[in-house]
């Protein structure tokens, strides 16, 4: 259960506790450039897409499991289950963003709270009749 | 990049080519079987959750970047990025599911279209305001 890296997150972000917790929290847009050799993977891939971006939080705590969310405003202790907190035994992001532009192996793409340098996992489209339903 | 299993899928579902695509198109409910390591990440789940289960698809070839997806009745060629297909670079499963009972580290869900002993990875609520803007 290897994960291997199939792009990286080039965005202004560099601060994890200044940075947004979530995309539409102010989040900035932001570039993901992919690996030369995942390029035919992108195939298909239009501006104004909505996209899931699946990232490898590599500054996140593993041995985290009870968090007190700052989103809550009486502050309890939850397990990470409940909350998006990027501490957590698998430290993967899940970041809901549009395509703004494509150049090659460079996407642009909104609002992505992820760090720069943030390693990109996979990208998976938005299946409204699934994800939003 | 190492991700470490935190449970397992027990479901009814055994057969790859047999099994639904997405979750509402008519797969099972299913178990998570946690690891008792994560025991205190599951504190605040509770029936009726709406969550997102994170899977390694271990079933699933890496090394596919373009398909022909069956949900396109032009079945035409598709980079997997714009797909949900099993076959990916990274086959990490995203799915979404209700919580139908909780018995200590088994938990119980609706529609989860995994085969029966697929890793369990992470575990994330839903945000309305993210996931379904």
């Amino acid at each position: 259960m290897q994960l291997e890296p199939i792009g990286i997150v080039e965005s202004p972000l560099t601060d994890r506790d200044a940075a947004p917790k979530q995309g539409d929290e102010g989040a900035p847009a932001a570039w993901i450039v992919f690996d030369a050799r995942v390029a035919d993977a992108l195939d298909g891939l239009d501006v104004g897409d909505a996209l899931l971006v699946l990232t490898w939080l590599d500054r996140a705590r593993r041995d985290v499991l009870r968090v007190r969310p700052r989103s809550d405003p009486a502050r309890r202790v939850q397990g990470v289950f409940s909350t998006r907190s990027p501490d957590r035994p698998n430290p993967i992001g899940l970041h809901r963003v549009t395509v703004l532009a494509i150049e090659g192996v460079r996407v642009r793409v909104s609002d992505l709270e992820a760090l720069d340098g943030t390693p990109v996992v996979d990208v998976k489209p938005v299946l409204r009749s699934v994800d939003e339903r």
